[in-house]
């Protein structure tokens, strides 16, 4: 198909197809003439998935590049070309050395050894739980969180990883991972505040009949 | 007290407590003298909860009024004033009239029903909810959130709602609510993509002893 008909089909501007063009993240049409390209389905997948990290992953331009180089790479495992997405989706976290850091960095590995899960020692997601649990202390949380890492263990061994297509293109599967770990994600989230609501009912048995003060949403 | 050991105690600066005073965040303290007021361990447990409600919640000041209000609305059962800063944490959701935002909508609320949730029609949560859905569709997901709801349903019950002092100080339960809401959160989906590295490499036997391509992190 023509340039035309792939925005068409993906809903992409022709404007921002030629800047993927350029930056690479597209890889070229075939050209059948000094001023035409052909482009196929590997091109309509390619801008789903740039669409997803983008869009749902909010992830910057540098960040999909590195993505897309892991997609392309077919040298890397499919388990390491999720991890490359996986990775670029959590946040940046600089760890603060000292005490307090370093216990609960040892808390958290100790933790993932304890539920003999299989996940790299260079990971970030560490670090992203490593800050967390510091913050917590600070508060003075309990930071036991054994209860949330075996619901975590229970729904992606028997829900998540389901969605991902391990032996379709590679594409569709960090797509998968993509739009699954962002919008399930938020989808939890909101489900847990619902469920704190109803079950705030049910203990303190206050009526949620009605609109709590301060709230000015239509619902 | 005076403000100074109050700023001491808090860890807050002085001009920052007088800021939240002529807000009206804080309550005044007990004139005792032209120049001089009297603080108590109220002042503080307020200055604890309007830390956790900006720092942790990261709720605009208009949004922490609110939720004070609640607090100080002594009429308000604790199940509203919970409400109340449930609500503020969630983003601000416009629906989108249209069949799609309608029949996504109805699929929340059949849940919420299927459920046997106590939860208000109005709950902007619903919205919310309905929103994440909407794009699930759109992007051709599963919006069978059942899984989900009953895993959030189960970990309410059972782990989280015991954190909360519904007995104690007003501002405490608040306080609870809200870290406990944000920071379990946080760990929550943290170790969600923990465990997805950790599946992965059961289902598809990558190493998960190398690092993945394009990470320059250091663990």
């Amino acid at each position: 198909m023509r340039v035309s008909e792939l925005s068409v089909e993906s809903g992409v501007a022709i404007a921002t197809i030629k800047y993927y063009l350029r930056e690479g993240l597209l890889h070229q049409g075939r050209q059948i003439a000094a001023t035409r390209a052909e482009y196929d389905d590997s091109h309509l997948r390619r801008l789903r998935l740039i669409r997803a990290l983008l869009e749902v992953g909010r992830l910057p331009v540098a960040a999909i590049k590195k993505v897309i180089e892991a997609v392309d790479d077919e040298s890397l495992s499919v388990h390491l070309m999720l991890g490359t997405a996986q990775y670029a989706l959590g946040p940046t976290i600089e760890p603060e050395p000292g005490e307090e850091w370093d216990t609960a960095r040892g808390q958290v590995d100790t933790l993932i050894a304890e539920l003999g899960w299989d996940v790299s020692p260079e990971a970030p997601t560490r670090d992203e739980l490593t800050q967390t649990v510091v913050r917590m202390g600070q508060l003075g949380m309990s930071t036991d969180l054994m209860v949330y890492a075996r619901t975590a263990e229970k729904l992606v061994a028997e829900a998540e990883m389901d969605t991902v297509p391990f032996d379709g293109p590679r594409e569709a599967a960090v797509e998968a991972l993509v739009l699954g770990t962002v919008l399930y994600g938020r989808a939890f989230d909101a489900l847990r505040r619902l469920a704190h609501e109803s079950e705030s009912a049910r203990r303190v048995g206050g009526s949620a009949r009605e609109v709590p003060s301060g709230s000015d949403r239509a619902g």
